[in-house]
């Protein structure tokens, strides 16, 4: 068969140092256990407006979309904050992206690893063993909605519109896509909206509940205004297992559960567009924080999120099952051996250069 | 003079049981501080309904109109949950007054007690001492912009839509009211949205600047997105002082910070309107937490927040600074006793029903 093809986008600040550390983990896949992967790369945020004056090219796009996976590094930095035009933004890039290859389905694990648990501003007894898995719509929403810009309204006025919108279809496919993880997972399923104040919400409750019925109800299902979703998580996070929420209450709510953890630098994610007639779906793989610009360039960045997004790429989009897990048990036995990076160096622990932590992860596997 | 003119809108659930205690209050200003209010008493919300059909009655908006001063105990509650008529539910009650008294800027003080710092989820030294002020605005955005709705487009699909808007003005005097207090406080106003991904964002961003520019100079501002703003209160919450969004991010960021304070029940709330040709404000208070129906009428609901919220009239409506700090003193020696409801309850304290902390509260004054 074909090698396995992934297109390499490590972006802006960070981004470049982390996804250096998977490369490495691709090396060795290719040595120790005989899988190749083609690996292109590409611009992608900041450093494609630096190159090429936007932040993502049409044959940056396209080879996203010819490849099996993308893994992202990260975009974003004050060096492209506040530009005269609005598309010329790093985010846009990744925003086409996601709307491009249709990644409606982002998948944000906030799980605690035992050796972090202290990493956690939430007393320890509240975070201890969490493994939640957030669901958050990605090509809908306010993200996305027309109309859409600023206006000028006269009298030096101006109005600035986007617009919220969900369909049924929009809603069922990733409300589809989390009930079925639920399944695999504790069977729990929170939906978040605020139907009590907007339409579009309403509409979620009301597709997710016939959905319910139809064909999950051996999934339990709550729902939960996202105002008290916000309250929830920090009251008692372990009340959840899987949560599905629109675009923007996603990028909130999962943000403050990442937080939650204490560990920002160890968070995953996984972006999923829907299968083909093959069951093979367009993929994107980024950790979950950002690009960091204060640390960029100085070795200092944890690099952890960025190889457990790896190993969610290999699960997700190769079925390579075995090599995710040796991935993510080489990440947990560094951190059991004591070796941290600056984000979560503790009292007692060893403290490391991204280099450092990939070297570590790459002896145990 | 004629005299002070309040209206009592209790509302649902635990709403009656709590605004009760301020009644108290209030006998007790007549009798002792010879402060006479004129308290006229309406319906909202789900009691409205049931009563009326309708969530909010013209005369009650018309005496809401007429007062000085609103204080609402609490809207909602399963039992009016999925209604078939969305103007029909008890939330749109709340709504409308919001919007009909033009009260755009919401305050919402997120303070730890000393006596409850353990009951926060959050570490004891990551919240003791906390003191952040989040103004939200309240009025506008997605809450009402149009067109909102649901409809059918064809093939068993159905879209939901809703506007989020934000013009110059409407950002300039929220922002205004959040620099005016910034200065009364800690001189540092954090301003949070999406201007990454939204247009009304970068708007907000834009017209908040200008205003710094023009009239604030002297406040420390910054800029940060939502999504960071919601793990920056949990990472290092007291980096902030007072924070300015908009209505949907501060509905959900509020949340967050109340939460954290681990004392829901504590936590008052004013929303104002803008001053009139005499410098008078429509106002309206009300505790932050819901109307708590699973403990509603079983004297369990703790009034603090309610009464707190009567500390804030006094203030910004009536001008009664000296009165306010009483009340407010009242409440903190009782805690400082002891004296606990189920909600905060903890190993040592005494547990008390809503009556009984009504009781000591006014033994206090
Ligand atoms: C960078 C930004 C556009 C993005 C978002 O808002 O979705 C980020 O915050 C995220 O959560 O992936
Ligand atoms: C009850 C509801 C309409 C309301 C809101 O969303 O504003 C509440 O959550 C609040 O924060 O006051």
């Amino acid at each position: 068969p074909a090698n396995k093809k992934l297109l390499f986008l490590p972006g802006d600040g960070i981004g470049p140092e982390v996804m250096r550390q998977v490369r490495r983990v691709i090396d060795w896949l290719d040595r120790k256990r005989n899988v190749t992967f083609d690996v292109t790369e590409g611009l992608v945020g900041g450093a494609a407006i630096d190159a090429y004056g936007v932040p993502l090219k049409d044959e940056t796009l396209a080879d996203a979309l010819a490849a099996d996976a993308v893994m992202l590094g990260a975009v974003g930095g004050p060096k492209w904050d506040n530009p005269t035009d609005y598309t010329k933004r790093p985010e846009a890039g990744l925003l086409s992206l996601r709307k491009e290859l249709n990644l409606f389905a982002n998948l944000r694990p906030a799980v605690v690893f035992d050796a972090l648990v202290d990493a956690s501003t939430l007393k320890a007894d509240v975070i201890k063993g969490l493994d939640i898995l957030i669901v958050r719509e990605l090509t809908g929403g306010v993200y996305f909605g027309e109309p859409r810009g600023i206006t000028d309204i006269g009298n030096g006025e101006r109005r600035g519109v986007n617009t919220q919108v969900y369909t049924t279809s929009e809603i069922r496919r990733v409300a589809r896509v989390a009930f079925e993880l639920a399944r695999k997972r504790g069977n729990k399923l929170h939906s978040m909206e605020k139907a009590n104040v907007m339409e579009s919400g309403l509409l979620w409750r009301q597709e997710v509940t016939k959905l319910h019925q139809e064909e999950f109800s051996d999934v339990t299902l709550e729902h939960m205004y996202a105002d008290n979703g916000a309250m929830q998580l920090l009251k008692n996070p372990k009340q959840f297992d899987v949560i599905v929420t629109d675009n923007l209450f996603g990028d909130i709510l999962s943000d403050e559960a990442a937080m939650m953890t204490g560990s920002l630098g160890m968070l995953p994610s996984a972006s999923l567009g829907a299968p083909d007639a093959n069951g093979q779906r367009k993929a994107l793989y980024e950790p979950v924080h950002g690009s960091a610009p204060d640390i960029a360039g100085r070795d200092l960045a944890n690099p952890c999120a960025t190889l457990l997004s790896f190993a969610m790429c290999l699960r997700y989009s190769f079925n390579m099952d075995e090599e995710a897990k040796m991935l993510e048990k080489a990440v947990q036995n560094v951190l059991s051996g004591g070796m941290r990076t600056a984000d979560i160096m503790a009292p007692g622990m060893a403290r490391c250069s991204t280099t450092v932590m990939g070297d570590s992860i790459l002896r145990e596997l």
